[in-house]
């Protein structure tokens, strides 16, 4: 982190206080609210007009120059995190006295806004940030755990596909298997994230230890970024829960001070730019984090598992041949003739309301079940369970073969079948078998 | 309606009270709460043990004849509605003096839970109930507007198709042209109603009147049925309210007394079985229909056309060579190859987070682009609106021809494509045009 200084009405204003980057101040506004937070160095990005302060939250806030009142130093650079910022440009190993204080976690990035930085020829956001760097610029991070950063690989999230998921179950399963870690948290782009978390799930079943997936929906050099609440949010939640498993740790709520967790294979980005964009489906998020606490929450339907309590056994291979399509009103049925041909091994069909699709199609589904290709219904209704039962359209599908999937969000069922295809011999029964909480028995209103 | 007797608990706890079906009664039950209503037939398919009334917001509710302490009849069924469901069972035409008072609203009926009763044989639901029985099912009608039925098709909704839309927007134009209405209410199968609310948004644009689509999650014949709550809501809106364009009218909240009014092309059905399952995605609803009265609420970015400004400009041709694809990792990008091959005229992607598919695509999509087929961005979060100017992915698909489409959903987006296909020069231009709302400048929070 440079100090980089700020200019024009900013820096006037810093100037006039005798404050700089990194110190402690108390900042008060027209209005009469008082702010307090380590001043940040200036963004290349921000106007000049603002100055940033980092609040105790670990969020980045910024304030109109014209509107400050005053400014006062509440501790210099040297007493504060800040400081720690710059000596932690080039993390060294924590001493042996922290090995025993703070719980160890590994910290694996794989790319996404949470790990990256304006590109300032073209504006854009590019995925940039080492793991060290992100460790760095969170200072706060060192007084909850040891934290072992490393770079597993560098991509955006969109890009990311099922051999990613192969070396990152692969990855994560060695530093279980080493035993030096009381969790897990993979840093990643959130356009995947949730896909990500499934596959994660299947491949990595019988955790003792928390795996937690982390990103950023606005990148961490901007005010508005959440990248440093959701990554003490994971890693909190990594070091303290009492249970295992693969999860997602994303802004709660429209508030700025909590992280939700959710369970890995109930969990949909439901936003393309909100920061609470990530919400749990047919289920409460597993906990919240809030001031340095993981406050569980009660759940209905899924089990939780200890931590400590699992066994890992790990599956990492994918079968890519599974489709997932969604039907819609004058949906070609020739396309299931395609697949067919592809030889395809599952479909998974976004049907409308309960599981349905149009009677049009009952032909080529014959076909397609003839030929072996394991077809599943889900909703295109995101929420609530298939149910087959009830209108004479979802008794002919289940006729003709096409399993249903209960609550499981299309997502994760597609997911899950590219893995089943690749590590068990009955399909059909494994994908309506609940594996890794992502069918529940009862749906919270 | 038949007087379907009571069997067992309920039917000893009638004759002991002395009221019968189409009594209004007022019930006190275990624990001193009081419900009245108009006590209803048996169902087939309700349980002996438990009576049916239904109460004054049109909701019927049932009650455990065990938990019963008393039953007062209040009126006997001659002077209350349920003996209007016997006169009506062979509705005749409303007489000159309720075409004066009343708005006039005709009722067209195209199938859907809304008009279907159970198969005793199966245990399923069946589209059965015609329009007429549906408006002597729902006597309240009568007091609101004169309601003119007629039976168009009866369809599940996922068995309507781009021809059935045609069908729909040609009969509600000449009805429109008629003069003779003040608003028109589509009763229609909640599977695809949005998608069908999206058509008819477009082939019918400068409505003078509104045309509102109205649907039931569970069917007439169950206790917990919001058909008629339902119908009333949409009947309420058709007369009352003060503006013109097509709008879905659905249960709203958990509440059992008010339904929302959606704009056509901003409504989607978010959960498979709940009553409240139709949501506004990234608008408030239009209006809040709520003991006969419509309250209007508050829109940003959506300008709603007022009632009799408008000129109808009908445009009933659809195109079906459209194609809409949900990006997934492991997603196969030969499957852009075939819809090449079959001439599809555009594509709608449903993208990851603000409008993004993995960069293996991106040769196929210049092969799609240099074959002239159009090519558009939405994307799966559902909520919020891509944005392909802050990452290098978007940028990429941008250079490629990828035409982002704002915040209009992915439903809403590849009917519009089917209707422009059909109906205009420019697919690109007409698709970046607000014509029904479909996209919005400001999101609110």
């Amino acid at each position: 982190m440079s100090s980089g200084s700020y200019r024009g009405a900013g820096a006037e204003l810093l100037s006039k206080h005798g404050v700089s980057a990194g110190d402690t101040v108390s900042i008060s506004i027209d209005g009469g609210e008082t702010m307090t937070g380590v001043l940040m160095p200036r963004y290349e990005s921000a106007s000049d007009s603002y100055i940033v302060i980092k609040l105790k939250s670990g969020y980045n806030t910024g304030i109109e120059a014209a509107k400050i009142k005053s400014i006062t130093k509440i501790a210099g650079a040297a007493g504060t995190a800040a400081t720690k910022v710059t000596q932690q440009q080039q993390p060294s190993p924590p001493s042996k006295q922290e090995d025993v204080k703070l719980p160890k976690i590994a910290l694996i990035s794989t790319g996404g806004t949470i790990a990256s930085k304006i590109d300032y020829r073209t504006g854009g956001v590019r995925a940039a940030l080492s793991a060290e760097e992100l460790y760095a610029s969170v200072p706060e991070l060192a007084s909850i755990a040891s934290v072992d950063p490393e770079v597993l690989m560098s991509e955006y999230s969109e890009n990311i596909n099922p051999g990613h998921w192969t070396i990152m179950a692969d990855r994560i399963a060695d530093k279980v298997r080493s035993g030096r870690y009381d969790g897990i948290i993979v840093s990643h782009g959130t356009d995947t994230m949730h896909y990500t978390a499934s596959a994660l799930s299947f491949a990595l079943q019988g955790l003792p230890i928390p795996v937690v997936l982390v990103g950023a929906q606005r990148s961490s050099d901007r005010p508005s970024s959440d990248a440093a609440l959701n990554l003490i949010g994971a890693t909190t939640f990594a070091a303290k829960a009492p249970v295992a498993g693969v999860f997602v740790a994303m802004h709660a709520g429209t508030s700025d001070d909590a992280v939700a967790v959710h369970i890995g294979t109930r969990v949909r980005k439901n936003h393309t730019s909100r920061r609470d964009a990530f919400e749990s489906i047919d289920v409460t998020p597993v906990a919240l984090v809030k001031d340095g606490r993981v406050e569980m929450q009660k759940q209905s339907g899924i089990d939780l598992v200890p931590r400590g309590k699992g066994k890992l056994n790990l599956q990492s291979s994918f079968d890519s041949r599974v489709a997932l399509v969604k039907y819609h009103p004058g949906f070609d049925p020739t396309l299931v003739y395609w697949l067919i041909s592809k030889e395809c091994g599952a479909i998974v069909f976004e049907g409308t309301g309960l599981g349905h699709v149009n009677k049009n199609l009952f032909g080529v589904l014959k076909e397609a079940a003839e030929k072996g290709v394991h077809m599943f219904m889900t909703s295109q209704c995101i929420w609530g369970r298939v149910s087959m039962t009830v209108y004479d359209t979802g008794r002919d599908l289940l006729d003709i073969g096409v399993v249903p999937l209960s609550d499981m969000i299309s997502e994760t069922a597609v997911v899950k079948a590219m893995w089943a295809l690749a590590n068990t011999q009955d399909l059909k029964k494994t994908m309506q078998e609940n594996l890794a909480g992502e069918m529940s028995s009862a749906i919270p209103i």
